[in-house]
């Protein structure tokens, strides 16, 4: 047959087991900090009518996937989770406030595909809406710091800034509304491009404002935010934190602090996580207004980051494989295995009684740990041979002594 | 403002923290019963090409969610995950075989909206593919019953068929192919409508073949096959199955052995989980055949079930609450909080200093169990009030007991 074999689309991936293990660990770790936290999970659909989305997005909505269902209702993947959860905000008005709610989910982006950034990803979100308190915004920072350290992916550090400061510092400064945004688009390059080329864009383009000058006044209209969100950060048990005048932040949406995070010793693979408050979101989609503030982890990249370093396990299947030495043997081997799996152990059963050095193969390119070796002879004498795949050590013990030595041997 | 107040899609629902916590518990329990059985995760993309899931839905091909990507390519969103799985067997040759992969994730069907039944919804799959194997299908049908053990649903019974055996069966009656197929609709029905309404509607289409007989042909036919799978079922430790000659299932992909769950003490609430022997699809998608098998649980009726059985825990939030009672101590709030969450206690802090009253409404709306109350007196004598909110007792302890007393109030 010609059948071209059919693929993943572009701009899309699959997670085999051994990553799709990975992340699931991932997901599990940053779940446990979350609820640690008092957040409780949340889960809305792929699909919300685009009207919600409009809007929200700025430039970015063209990447949003929208199409017409059946119905002929207007409907679009979810383009983040904070949308949704503005919607879930106003639909559900009676949902106890402050609600924090955490939802770890994929998001879809019709982005151009580039080296390590896809179409599908997953982002988990950590948010507390219905109360403006900084203490709110420290928590959802220490949250996200605890969680990231939960993964062992090495220092983070966290950069904060306050949107309401670097407004105040502008409109002394009498910019124009598009003056605004022009402004903070180019000094959030300043981590990519450096200070040099940063100031000679800003030149180009008309601004009479040095940036030593507006890193002061910062610095200077800051100085009470600063030093109480530094305290409470401290509280939360966090330390490595830095203030940073240029950090602004794409999103329309904040109104507030905004933070992210960054890998002490890779800067350079940006942002790992970040967000901030956002006081009118859930007012322009509701009509009611409602504080807010969130942050998301963007688990794709961080997951990259862990296989980068080596630190994802090459295991992808059960610890123990019952070897298929006699299909006379088929229901003790059937027998073993369950007992086995009854014990908490991972356990496998190979099908067919082909040559050992095959079994032996199909265990290895798992990565098992144990081989459980038993014939005809074996069954007669009530003992069974286990085989350290690892340690590549055989042992012989009576059957009843089977589930205790192999936990000895795994554990 | 006389803005509409955004809602979920039609047919499609939000799960609030109490049904995503109880869904989220689910979740792991089935992987965990998976990964027992040697399943190692897999997770593919939501969107795939929509060629890819042509022909393999019969007419239920209409319900598929699909559209134009913005590149032009006809794109849908996943139906099934066993048409994905088919797809990662063809892309990727070199997997190991046999590949045993379980995926938990939802699929969308544009289904009419009903009582219960969604647009979206989540299933938990377990395949083994490479491999024609009874005993793997015994093995699939024992991680499923397995995994609905886990869940403490109640007894649930396996009931089992073979479509060899029908084709067997059918093919002495010399049955046209659209006969077989208008055949298996019926007896599909037995379930559902009863042994007598059956009858009728066979007899009005002209088949000359009566229940009782069919089904004694089905048991001659089949005696060595079931006698062959009831006794590995035993083996794995399964107890509660039964041969159905009745049943046919839906999906036209299935070719042997194919199965399905119901709950013993409401049969009428309809399978909850089902799956078979897929020979044919690998090789429809791929131009290249590989036997395979497979189950999936429905995991969305599963939790109206527990939730129609008051199974799901009403707490929604952390354990511990911190009640605000002096804006000065914020500190030692935060303090206390995060000692608490390092010894992993679920906690949270009451962001404002509102009245008691207020923040004990909060705490009680959400099931907490214990309050950590701490003024300006008892920082000068470094004590803190525990108040146990279910058996509404309250103790005065050291600050340094504080964690070793709050664990033993909470287990």
């Amino acid at each position: 047959m010609s059948k071209d074999i059919p693929q993943v689309l572009k701009g899309f991936r699959d997670y085999l087991p051994q990553e799709a293990a990975a992340r699931k660990k991932i997901i599990s770790k940053i779940s446990e900090v979350f609820e640690r936290f008092g957040f409780a999970p949340l889960d809305t659909p792929a699909l919300e009518s685009f009207d919600l989305m409009k809007g929200s997005f700025g430039e970015e909505e063209k990447l949003i996937y929208k199409f017409d269902d059946l119905g002929g209702r207007k409907v679009a993947l979810r383009y983040d989770l904070t949308v949704p959860l503005a919607r879930v905000a106003a639909q559900y008005p009676n949902l106890p406030k402050p609600f924090k709610r955490y939802q770890i989910a994929n998001v879809w982006r019709a982005e151009n595909p580039q080296k390590g950034r896809f179409r599908e990803f997953m982002q988990a979100d950590a948010d507390i809406i219905g109360i403006d308190s900084i203490i709110a915004d420290a928590e959802v920072v220490a949250a996200i710091a605890s969680a990231l350290k939960s993964l062992e992916i090495g220092d983070v550090v966290v950069k904060f800034n306050n949107r309401k400061i670097i407004d105040e510092v502008l409109k002394e400064k009498k910019f124009a509304d598009k003056d605004v945004v022009n402004f903070l688009r180019l000094i959030d390059k300043f981590d990519k491009i450096g200070e040099k080329k940063v100031s000679e864009l800003l030149k180009e383009q008309g601004f009479d404002f040095k940036l030593a000058e507006y890193s002061d006044e910062m610095r200077k209209k800051g100085k009470k935010f600063i030093s109480e969100f530094e305290t409470y950060l401290g509280s939360f048990g966090i330390s490595n934190f830095e203030f940073d005048p240029f950090l602004a932040r794409g999103l329309d949406y904040y109104t507030g602090t905004i933070f992210e995070f960054v890998l002490k010793s890779k800067p350079e693979f940006g942002s790992i996580a970040g967000g901030g408050r956002y006081d009118n979101l859930i007012g322009k989609i509701s009509g009611k207004d409602m504080p807010a503030v969130g942050g998301s982890i963007g688990l794709d990249r961080l997951l990259a980051a862990l296989i980068e370093a080596n630190l994802v396990s090459p295991q992808t299947a059960a610890e123990v494989i019952i070897f298929n030495l006699d299909e006379k043997l088929t229901a003790d081997y059937l027998n073993i295995a369950t007992n086995l799996r009854n014990a908490g152990i991972d356990t496998e059963f190979y099908y067919e009684s082909a040559k050992l050095d095959k079994q032996f193969k199909y265990a290895e390119a798992r990565n098992m740990q144990v081989a459980v070796i038993f014939g005809a002879e074996e069954a007669k004498k009530r003992k069974v041979n286990l085989k350290n795949l690892q340690a590549k050590e055989q042992v012989t013990v009576d059957m009843d002594d089977l589930i205790t030595q192999v936990k000895s041997m795994l554990w």
